[in-house]
This record gives structure tokens, sequence and C-alpha cells, in this order.
């Protein structure tokens, strides 16, 4: 019991620092500001009990809307969202920790990206899991190939079976079935990480180290990325379509998304959870924009897969392989 | 069979014309035109086949995105979505014909609508569905009540006894969980009606009919509202606000909506699916105009579940009686 509780005391200090790290680096550095609502709620009927610093930034220069959240909750029943690898453990009391990133930038030539790492324990039974993965609307593979070698050395650093399991995850976990369409150009993702996940043992401080490199991962990549593409100079027929592929987003997020669906479910804050969506976004009938769709579509769909850090004669769909 | 195949082709001349009465009236009488994209699809693993002619207006003068879509598809398996209250029919092969109505106004005074109506056949067994609702961003009892007026209107054509089930139906149904708030003030929604239905037991003339007085009611209901509110002024603030709330269309939309499930479950055609979305949709952690959710709100909660076809004094919210 002394062991858990110093255990989750490390991560939430852990989490803190990420926020305020991330906060720090993509808002007051960038010329925005994050709004920082810290919240508390108590015990009650059905609803998790607990407290978090939800941060938003809103109409920044560089980002028109990013939101960092941190969470601590306890609740009294595992909702099935959160145990779909682990049914036996739905019903249980529960402790959830996690850091939560979405950040929207202006500029259509800067992607969207996502970052999440969080800890849950419930009863003698504790797993990790997270991962970033990146939503280019302009694609420059500068930035796809700077993307995945940060994530491939944030997993290398732990382990080096944990890449290509966990690359592989986030492509599959990432994907629109009723578009046919990846969300973005991949990453990592991971979850109910412990010393029993049958493809991915690790101890608990294996978990905890793999959660601290992620979350340094996203960060420089994403600051490398992000000053690269942040003052392009872009068209009104760009930021229409950036605006309608972020219609997408909205759809994986609503759809399909695993964290959105345990929020909900688990009658999470609505606002807090929803700070995923972006700040504005289209739909048409038609793409608004057929170029840039032989540009983009690609990525999402034959070039899925493509292993970006082998040599480029070896860069080929991971199908083909 | 051969009584099949004629109610199918009465009910599928109806839904042709009700089509074109709709685009005619929402599209070329108002400046605006609808782009009409017919198509075919031949049988294949896991598909529906069949066709339609989905009806898109993007951009008109009134219309900013208006939808009318008309479906005509047969299923080698009825999907789960489908058949929430004949969970016995699941996997039948079926025939589902509909059209599916979705309009955004450009002005926020002008509410949003969706009208869906819809005839299934799976064997010897046959069911009708369908309703209207309204979702107002600036609210006008005006609307509200002419609204409600139509709705009952075109259910006591057929029996008294359809529009309090409706109404209810509808109220549960156009609910966000997630938000603690309705759609929108309401109007009718029923589903599953035939002659067995243990609570609204139809014949199929019957049935036919509602689908037809559904079809008049909200044709007329909307083009009164419309013509009222179409050339109003409107400031910039008014319209951030109904970007924002059009958001909340959105999320009821991919999260809740059972049409929109079955369509993405049965491998439907997503653009078509998808004409319900808004043209633009916003998020932002806190509402933009608090003045405004204070004339919304209400509505939305509080008196969600009034009858607005009671006199001034009678109108309370339903809890309440």
């Amino acid at each position: 019991m002394e062991q858990d509780e110093q255990r989750a005391a490390r991560v939430l200090a852990y989490l803190g620092r990420l926020q305020d790290e991330l906060c720090r680096t993509f808002g007051e550095s960038m010329g925005g500001s994050f709004l920082r609502d810290e919240w508390q709620r108590p015990a009650g009927a059905g609803k998790l009990q607990g407290g978090g610093i939800t941060a938003v930034q809103e109409g920044g220069a560089v980002m028109e809307r990013a939101g960092v959240a941190l969470s601590d909750v306890r609740g009294s029943q595992l909702p099935p969202a959160a145990t779909a690898r682990n049914p036996q453990l739905a019903g249980r009391g529960f402790r959830a920790m996690g850091v939560s990133v979405v950040m929207h930038p202006r500029n259509p030539h800067a992607p969207t990206s996502h970052m999440n790492v969080r800890f849950f324990s419930a009863g003698d039974v504790w797993w990790f899991g997270g991962g970033f993965d990146l939503t280019p609307y302009i694609p420059y593979e500068d930035d796809i190939v700077a993307w995945h070698r940060a994530a491939r050395a944030a997993c290398d650093a732990v382990s080096p079976s944990i890449y290509p399991l966990a690359r592989r995850h986030c492509d599959e976990y990432f994907f629109l079935k009723h578009r046919g369409e990846a969300r973005g150009i991949g990453g990592i993702f991971y979850d109910d990480v412990n010393e029993q996940s049958p493809d991915l043992p690790l101890t608990w401080e294996q978990g905890f180290a793999l959660m601290q490199q992620v979350g340094r991962g996203y960060h420089d990549a994403l600051l490398g990325i992000i000053g690269r593409r942040r003052d392009a100079p872009f068209t009104q027929r760009e930021r229409a379509y950036q605006l309608y592929r972020r219609g997408r987003y909205v759809e994986f997020n609503l759809v399909f998304d695993r964290g959105t669906l345990f929020g909900l479910q688990s009658g999470g804050r609505t606002e807090a959870i929803l700070v995923s969506m972006p700040p504005l976004a289209s739909w048409s009938y038609a793409s608004p924009d057929a170029q840039a769709d032989a540009r983009l579509l690609p990525y999402l769909t034959t070039l899925r897969g493509t292993d970006w850090l082998a040599g480029q004669e070896a860069r080929r769909p991971a199908q083909d392989r």
C-alpha cells in the first residue's frame, strides 16, 4: 500500500512538471498563453472524484487552440472503455492519472499533434498507456522522419522491443474505418502495459521511464516541427483545406477515440475531454482541394505503415514487405 | 410478394416527389441550388447494394449547407443499429428506403432542422420510422409553437394517439447526455412502427399516410420559419455563437445518432451520411456568449418537455405535471 502511494506520487509529480513545460514552450514562448482551470470534484453518485488542471490556449499567435489537461481521478467502477483488454477488471474501484495534449496550430503547414500518457491502478493491478501521433494537412517528409525518429528514440531508451509494437498499434488505432484513411502519419501508442502484458511486459520502473521518454520526445519533436512551419506563408485555399481536414479529426475523436469515450462514459468533465476538438472545422460534400488531397492522401492510405526511418530505397508500405 | 413490391414502389415514388419538392422550395426558390448526385452500387462483400440521389446545397443565399438524401438499399444482414427494438431480426436480409434531410441556414436567427422518413422490410416484416426536430440558436417562441403545431397536426391526421408518444420519444432521443442538454426544442420521432408495435400499432396504410404527413408538415412548417428569419440582421457575435452551438450538433450526430451509426456500420456512403454535418462549426472551452446561453439554454434544459400547444398559463415543464 505504501509503495502504491509512493509510486502514484512520483507519477503525479512528473505529470505536473510535464504539463508546466508544455505550457511554457507552446504558450508563453510562442506568443500565446494557457489559461489554467484548476478543478476539484468531490465524490458523487456515478461520477469520478478527484481533480486536475485543464490548461487551454485559444487564439494564440501560433496555436489556434491547444489543450494540456492533467487529471488525477478515482472512481468506484472502472468503465468498459478503460479495460478493453482486461474485461475482468470492469467494475473495480480505480485511480487514473494522466496528461492529455492536443495542439491545433493556426498555420495549415503545421500539423495537429496529440500526446497522452497515463497511469492506472485498480487494487493490486497497475498499468501504463500512452503515445503520440501526428496529423499533417500539408505533408513534409522532414517532419514525418523527425517525428518517427523521436518516437523510436523514446521507445529504444527503455527497450528495443517497444517501438515496432507501439508503431503498429498506433497505425491500427488511429484509423477512420468509414473514411478508409489513417488520422495522420502515425507515431507510437501502447496500452495496458505492465509486468503481465503478453506482448510488451515492462516493470513498473520501465513503464514510468517510458512515460517520461514519451513526454520528452513529444515536446522536443513538436518544437522542431512547429519551429519550421509556424511562419510559413499560406493561402486562403490552404486554410480552407485545413478546416476541411480538421473535420476528420472531429470524426475520429467522437466516433472512435477510446480516451474520449472513457471520459464521456465515466461522467468526466465534458469541456476538458473535448479540448481535443479543433477551434474551427468544416464539412463539404466533395473535397475543396483535389491537389491538396493528391499530396496528402497517399500518406494516409498507400504509404501508411511505411518505415520512414529506413534508407530512401527501403521506404515502401509495410504491407508490401 | 406482389403486394410487398407494390407497397415498396408506392413508398419510393412518394419519396422521390418529397425530395424534389424540398429541393425546389429550399433551393431554387431561395437563391440556392441543390447538386443532385445520383449513385448506384452493385452487390459487394459486406456492403449495401442499391442506389439513391444525394441532393446537396452548399453556399446558398439562405442555406449555408443542406442535404436531402434519398436512398433505396438492400443488404444481406440487418445491422444491430437498425433493430434496437427488434434484435431477433438482426442478420436478416432487408430493404430500406428513406429520405433524410438536414438544413443549416446561414442566418443564426434561423434554426437548423432535421427530418427523416423511412420504410424497412425484412422478409414478411415491415416497419416505418421517422420524424422531425428543430435546433434553434436564437430561440423564438413563435417558431417553437408553429413547429409543434405542425407536428401535432401531422400525427393527428392519422391517429390522435401518435403525437404524445412521438413527442416524448423525440425529447428522449435528441438528448446529449454528456452535455445535459437537448439538441433542440423537439418535435416528433417514431420508429419500428407496424401492426405489432406494442405502444403504437398502425396498419401499413396508416404508416404510409403518417410518412406523407410528416413530409408535408416539415416542408410547410420550415418554410414559414425560414421565411420569418432568413433576412433578419445579425451580428458577428451571433454568428460566432451559431458556429459554437453547431459543435453540439456535430457531437450529437457522431456520438448518439442511430441513423448515422446505421449508415457507418452498414458500409454506407460516408459523404452522403455526413451531409448532416454543418458547413462550419467551432469549439471553445467556455461559451463565447453568456447572454445567448441565458436565452437559449432554458429551452434545452428546464423548459424541455413544455407543452407549447397549451395555453400560456399551462406552459410548464412536463416533469412538473
